[in-house]
């Protein structure tokens, strides 16, 4: 079979230029979405689009499509990702989907060929969740409600219609981007794998099996202030202690309800009253729960909740939980999963198949068509920061894995 | 042996009044040194020790001292606390030492007893720390020099010189507050004891044998941002869990390093990220540790920074810290302790003896008088809360107690 091969270094041109909109001051990505570095970036996007003479296409939503042979009614094939960023965030989080695709269409343009399907390459809006995470994905896919819409705002308040209206756009507008499942042949997004298992075992692509579900939960402990010097180590009710001893069980329960791929982390903690010198009288933390198989998600709650009871119990500490978030895990498409795989093996990279941890516009786009992701190695497994950063070569190798998945998908009938 | 009695419902009238001066809105009593309400419970102070005749003395440190057969040249006998509160605190924490031995005087002035040394009883300026604490003792005890008057400044910036001015003070006078050691024959605090051990003991008054001595650090374990979706557990490095771990570890090193006094207290943590959905980078946290034994508290720092350096190199982190501040600990004088008992036995008050672990102006008082302490139990050991309280029939016993011991040491030749 002969393969495809990107212009490796257009892409890395694209990648470089996008990288520099929206640049902050101590060098990460400041691109949330529809602030004005995004609408820059989405002006620049357009640009570029056109540059390549392909069709280009904005829907309600605010997702940015290059087209190329487009015919409506017509299933096409689809790769994407998005350009807006988390605050401070690297310059290949999403970005590389985008772009990749993009240079897809133009390499299959430029070589002439013609696959029986049409091809789209997308960029969806607020991904990266200003205001609340993989926006246009759930507006392509039907799963917005006006409500959703209205109760949209930023950590700062600021609704999603204020923002979008400042920008021009019409928040409302976002449930005419619904598209019908039977007009999407299938979805691949490229992505950077933001954590370090490919790097570890220093494999050069992950074909996604599974993109992990997750529960985030707001624990509260609390118990009995007292005075740091005058009251006694067996007279306490301290709620820290007792997060300390539920934070060093965590190991033990993902190992006994858990599957080889759960993960939970305590990433936030505030004691009160918080004070060097005063017993605290409550521990509020965050906890994030992760696996790909929502059974072992449920046993996993279960025996946390368990752990947390028996802590508060034997502690006279008081617990509760607030159910932050939830989301399904989501499984890809095996044929798709298995395409990537050969094709990667056909290029001879070295793959693995492995599942996403975090959270992808594929899991929304999996809803509505076959969908496949494609992760390329994270140095340091380093991501959301200014120090994220892939090899040229793993970016090029998995531009071209997505070319060519793409373009055979193209030609399934 | 005839003991005398305090009027406890004169008592009760002079806490109940106090009590109403810079109360808070949520019933916190909020008279932090210097502040307005605190210069309005001086000139409230003042009036009662004028209402008593007794003589009335202010010093450098705006130290109020009510005075007794008052005799230049002749060692008095003292006895006192503080009425400077932390924002939102109790009404009983320092106010109860100053009123009840005001009353003591008032007692034996008013029983016509002429006992051989003068008597004096003062309210410490700053005792709870908005410029640093136990400033009034401190500066009685000659322990201030001019750079530290300079220094001082509360949390929000305001500088103690500019604090006293405001009120009419000159903050540099405080070096004139310093009295000789062989003016003072001898000092008793009446405090409560903001925890629960007398309380939980069921007994009524605590002969205070040593003061404990304290070290406060800022320890910083640091580690390896990663995204809490994409990290495996066993590829992170993530110093929660090593802070998570050194905190279930704190009552083991407590038992073998230290003594049944040790107490080991972490009362604020920061997380650096900080979002639920980032393994953290950084956690930052308070350690607070007391004993009455300079020796055991010696023992205890090596102890914990022996256990987080091994948790730091096991877990691949950085472990560092700063020292906030290092008290000693101080002992109070036995003779004085003994004759707090022995009272205390004449009256039918079950006591015991312990120590304290929250720090006091008796414990600079040592460094140049005997001195003693008296602990009355605190319900709920509760302390630095608007729910602080204790029994009045207590508050009268621990006055008693406080009214005889100060009278027999005045009769020591």
């Amino acid at each position: 079979m002969n393969m495809l091969k990107v212009n490796g270094q257009r892409l890395r041109e694209d990648i470089e230029a996008l990288s520099k909109i929206g640049r902050g001051e101590s060098q990460g990505v400041y691109r949330t979405a529809f602030s004005d570095a995004d609408m820059q970036a989405r002006t620049w996007l357009k640009q570029r689009i056109a540059d390549a003479k392909l069709d280009c296409h904005q829907d309600g939503a605010g997702n940015i499509f290059a087209r190329l042979n487009w015919r409506d009614g017509n299933a096409s094939v689809m790769a994407g990702s998005h350009i807006d960023s988390v605050p401070g965030g690297g310059y290949l989080d999403g970005a590389l989907g985008v772009l990749a695709g993009l240079e897809s269409l133009r390499r299959i343009q430029e070589l002439g060929l013609k696959p029986r399907r049409p091809l789209e390459s997308v960029a969806f809006s607020d991904e990266e969740g200003r205001f609340g995470g993989i926006f246009g994905s759930r507006a392509l896919c039907g799963h917005l409600s006006p409500d959703d819409i209205h109760a949209a705002r930023d950590l700062a308040g600021i609704t999603l219609v204020d923002a979008m209206a400042r920008q021009g756009l019409n928040a409302m507008d976002a449930l005419s981007a619904s598209r019908r499942a039977d007009s999407i042949h299938g979805f691949i997004e490229l992505h950077i794998e933001q954590g370090p298992i490919l790097e570890r075992q220093q494999l050069h692509l992950g074909a996604i099996e599974a993109i992990a579900g997750l529960y985030k939960w707001t624990v509260r402990l609390s118990g009995h202030a007292g005075h740091a010097g005058a009251t006694p180590m067996d007279m306490r009710q301290d709620p820290f202690q007792g997060l300390a001893e539920f934070s060093t069980e965590l190991p033990r329960i993902l190992e006994e309800h858990g599957s080889p791929r759960s993960v939970a982390t305590i990433g936030r903690v505030e004691l009160f009253p918080g004070a060097a010198n005063v017993v605290p009288s409550l521990a509020e933390f965050s906890l994030d729960v992760r696996d790909t198989d929502p059974e072992v998600l449920g046993l996993l709650g279960d025996a946390m909740r368990r752990v947390l009871s028996a802590i508060a119990r034997r502690r006279q500490l008081m617990f509760e939980f607030d159910v932050l978030s939830e989301i399904e895990p989501v499984k890809c498409d095996t044929k798709v999963t298995q395409l990537i795989e050969r094709t990667s093996r056909a290029l001879g990279i070295n793959s693995t198949r492995m599942a996403s941890g975090a959270a992808h516009d594929t899991q929304i786009m999996a809803s509505i068509t076959p969908a496949g992701l494609i992760f390329i190695p994270s140095k340091g497994g380093r991501s959301h920061t200014p120090a994220e950063w892939s090899d040229w070569q793993d970016i090029e190798n998995g531009a071209n894995v997505l070319l060519n998945t793409l373009y055979q998908l193209a030609n399934e009938t």
